[in-house]
């Protein structure tokens, strides 16, 4: 592996603090990191490897010379700079949904379809962060028994809206426990022990984005378009893992729990935590901070017996829903 | 109406308190109002209607000329006392879960199956929590268009678990604040900002026994043996409202959504509050303290359009899950 000039914008946001400790972990040859940021931030010292690395303010000129570039400041940043990073001959590795469904836009879990991360034409995207952790869940059992329909409940943490809604998630809580009041600014309702429907644009047919992403995404993914999901995506006061409840519906007979517990064991990147006698299962304290996704409660559906389960699954959202996709993507890469 | 002499076993308890509000609030004609619980709780004084009333140890002879005992002590304690209450002409109302499934007992939703109370033996049962608050939700759709299949995934809150749960929950949550320890006592796990599988007891087919009752306990209300749920039940960090994601398969047919929205207004004890403009839907928040049970998101689900829709459910679960239902079941008595 060659060494490579990687650039990450966003640097000082919820995500981009972790594409600088995941880079570390994950031992990238890496040449030169450039941290960069809105001017607001530019300045700032962060560390890399023991190393102060100063913040700069992105400009059209930032790409030149860097191979990779790790974006996660939103849509219009992404947008902004897409062009620049291209006649840079620099590939972006883009956390925002701007060309996620861009036809010419690998959308990539590395461990589901690697494949695809080497036709790209300068921009690689990154999935939706609750698509990431359900398909991580869904993938090692639907490529053997392929999967017709999901309804799909999620709990998500405030981190997907960036570290201002954890900060607060944390203000309002403690207002709240201290009878005090507090004016949100960031989510659109009271947030201590509360949980409200997700955040995104609301569209025509009374699913929100972020629902629909999670339908989309997944086809395009998994290359599949005989996969339905119906989703309903709620933020629970919960810092920064995603949890979601999933029934599966196949197209044939589901296979048994037990052949399930061994698909998502064998699984890269799935950690099987199914305890039932100590009712221990997946929780978000337990995947905050970890790279594996972890998936439990796996049983079939009383329901539909013969062709559904249940599972639960849970998954750091910085981490395997962004940064950790990510810098796996970018790994594919050199 | 004839004025009644009405018990309250385990008065001290979260949803004791709540039957003392709720019997002042639907101005049920009292003759005679007795405060039970244990030992360690008699002695204490309960204010209703501007009077002091004394609790009393609960004992054999507790129930002697009283014409209803509204118990919410746990299974152990009203079967217990079962029998002494039916030899003193007196009718039980029980929130446990004791004798739910009793062929011999109605388990009874007032505004679904009223004239199931008038057949009692003695004792009526009021149903789960989370089976009260997701049928609310969905009989006035089933009543014209019956529910064939519904998968339920919950976000339940510390109050179903006593208020003991819920001091654990506001203590668990200032520790965690202030970067202090804590050990969990009631519940199974960390509480602050965590959730976790609901922490009833698990069964062989791998579902805990809430799962189960929003199962059996439905089939029993409506007299339905053709309706099937498969449930995942999660408790949240959120004090005393559940919330329920419900997707509802139809036999034949689904209604259209301004069909379901109208069905559900005309009902009583639901509010619909849908409105996708503002992003507005129910939320715990509102749900708290609230006798109607708040249903929105109402919308066709994607994945099986002409056959099933999803909503949204959030109620009070001291109060329509508890204390408002069981209270109810009384007013249908006298």
């Amino acid at each position: 592996m060659s060494e490579k000039s990687i650039a990450i914008v966003g640097a000082t946001g919820a995500v981009g603090l972790e594409f600088i400790s995941v880079l570390e972990k994950l031992n990238l040859p890496i040449k030169n990191l450039k941290l960069l940021a809105s001017k607001r931030s530019a300045g700032k010292t962060l560390k890399f490897k023991q190393t102060g690395i100063p913040v700069e303010e992105t400009t059209r000129e930032s790409f030149k010379n860097v191979d990779i570039a790790l974006f996660s400041a939103g849509s219009s940043i992404s947008r902004l700079y897409a062009e620049d990073v291209k006649n840079s001959g620099c590939v972006m590795i883009d956390n925002s949904s701007a060309f996620r469904m861009d036809a010419d836009v690998p959308l990539v879990i590395p461990e589901i379809n690697p494949q695809d991360a080497l036709k790209h034409n300068g921009i690689i995207a990154n999935p939706n962060c609750s698509t990431i952790i359900m398909l991580m869940a869904v993938y090692p059992i639907h490529k053997k028994y392929p999967v017709k329909r999901i309804v799909l409940s999620t709990y998500q943490a405030a981190s997907g809206a960036g570290w201002e809604a954890m900060e607060e998630l944390r203000k309002a809580s403690i207002a709240y426990l201290n009878d005090q009041p507090f004016q949100q600014t960031i989510m659109p309702h009271p947030y201590a022990f509360n949980l409200f429907s997700h955040n995104s644009k609301m569209l025509e047919n009374g699913y929100n984005e972020e629902e629909m992403k999670t339908f989309k995404e997944s086809r395009k993914i998994l290359h599949d378009d005989n996969i339905s999901i119906t989703a309903t995506c709620v933020r629970v006061p919960i810092f920064r893992a995603h949890s979601e409840a999933v029934n599966m519906e196949f197209h044939n007979e589901a296979p048994s729990v037990e052949e399930c517990k061994t698909l998502l064991d064998e699984f890269p990147g799935i950690k099987v935590i199914d305890d039932r006698k100590n009712n221990h299962f997946p929780m978000p304290n337990e995947a905050s901070g970890n790279y594996d996704c972890l998936v439990g409660r796996i049983r079939k559906d009383e329901s539909l017996p013969s062709k559904a389960i249940n599972l639960f699954v849970c998954g750091d959202q910085l981490l395997k829903g962004a940064a950790l996709n990510a810098v796996q993507i970018a790994k594919l890469l050199v």
